[in-house]
């Protein structure tokens, strides 16, 4: 899931850097991207290494990081910036908590592959600087924001339902349902300081 | 040029690699995509040490990389195999004659950031089984390359004439026309010598 989601991430940022203003930062979101490529070969990798074709792996996920991604298409620069900064992150910490619950080396990988912070610092620095010069900005950023987290959601619980061995994991790994709910109170709390540190209101 | 026509070329490659018939093959174009990108970073470091803005620096050469890239789109798979094959093999070409041309660091830092050949030899390798298997395409695909090479070709005059600076770089590194005759008859030859590896005829 996390090795599909970086390749589609790639593809999905790499177009959306048509948006940017200017070259710099066109070249830095392509940048953010290309990470991405990085990162699933080291997945794909690994899995091939234990004997799975990561092709075969990664199907039952190519179905709803595509809806996911076709109902968040970024109309702006702005927009792509958020979808990377705000959409990117709550995945990341999602992988970040499952990785946990890993064995070694799978652990170690998942953690080395998440994001790098210092891009999530600059599209936090770019957004706010935008509101700054528009305040009317944060109101639909925000907006977008909550719609990439529900979008988000929605096909989250779509692969938990589909996926039970993956529900399982986590449930197991977080001991009851009340590690599940203090894990997603985790993941709603830095989504929370993330908005807040862009400008944005939950 | 080669700063702003990696980045071009990321751009491009990353959207073609949706023609990929497998994740196999769509990961191994993404990556290569993200290669450019990289090399694009180190070029644009390197004008900013120099005292140069990036973004002006490479303003001349946006519009016909723009005009290249709009007037080559692939229409399948093959199509952008051979354009990041053939295409991207003669610019390299190129800029690797014009290396020797330059003084140290730039000399060694072009020739560094011209591409790897085992991506080269994938799509070398890809084009060939494709035309053993349906032999009929041996002839679509050269006449694709033949396009691709009149279509650069007529870009780089385009540079030429606005950029005389560019065009005496050559002539003055050359030695004369004579030495330009020579430059040209070598990047015939290792073109010619890539399309025969592919299985394509000039």
């Amino acid at each position: 899931m996390l090795g599909y989601g970086e390749l589609l991430a790639f593809e999905r940022m790499a177009a959306d850097a048509r948006f940017a203003p200017d070259l710099h930062r066109r070249a830095v979101l392509s940048e953010m991207a290309a990470l991405e490529i990085t990162n699933y070969r080291r997945l794909a990798d690994r899995l091939s290494s234990l004997g799975a074709d990561p092709e075969a792996a990664m199907t039952p996920y190519v179905e709803p990081l595509r809806a996911y991604h076709d109902r968040t298409q970024p109309r702006d620069w702005l927009e792509a910036l958020t979808k990377a900064y705000v959409g990117d992150s709550v995945a990341d910490d999602f992988f970040r908590e499952v990785a946990a619950f890993l064995g070694e080396p799978d652990r170690e990988l998942v953690l080395e592959v998440l994001h790098d912070s210092r891009y999530g610092e600059f599209a936090a620095k770019e957004i706010r600087s935008a509101i700054e010069l528009d305040p009317k900005l944060a109101n639909r950023l925000s907006m977008w924001a909550r719609r990439l987290i529900g979008e988000g959601l929605s096909q989250a619980q779509r692969v938990a339902a589909d996926r039970p061995a993956l529900a399982m994991l986590l449930v197991t790994g977080s001991g009851d349902q009340q590690g599940v709910q203090a894990l997603l109170k985790r993941l709603t709390q830095a989504h929370g300081a993330r908005m807040s540190a862009a400008g944005l209101n939950n």
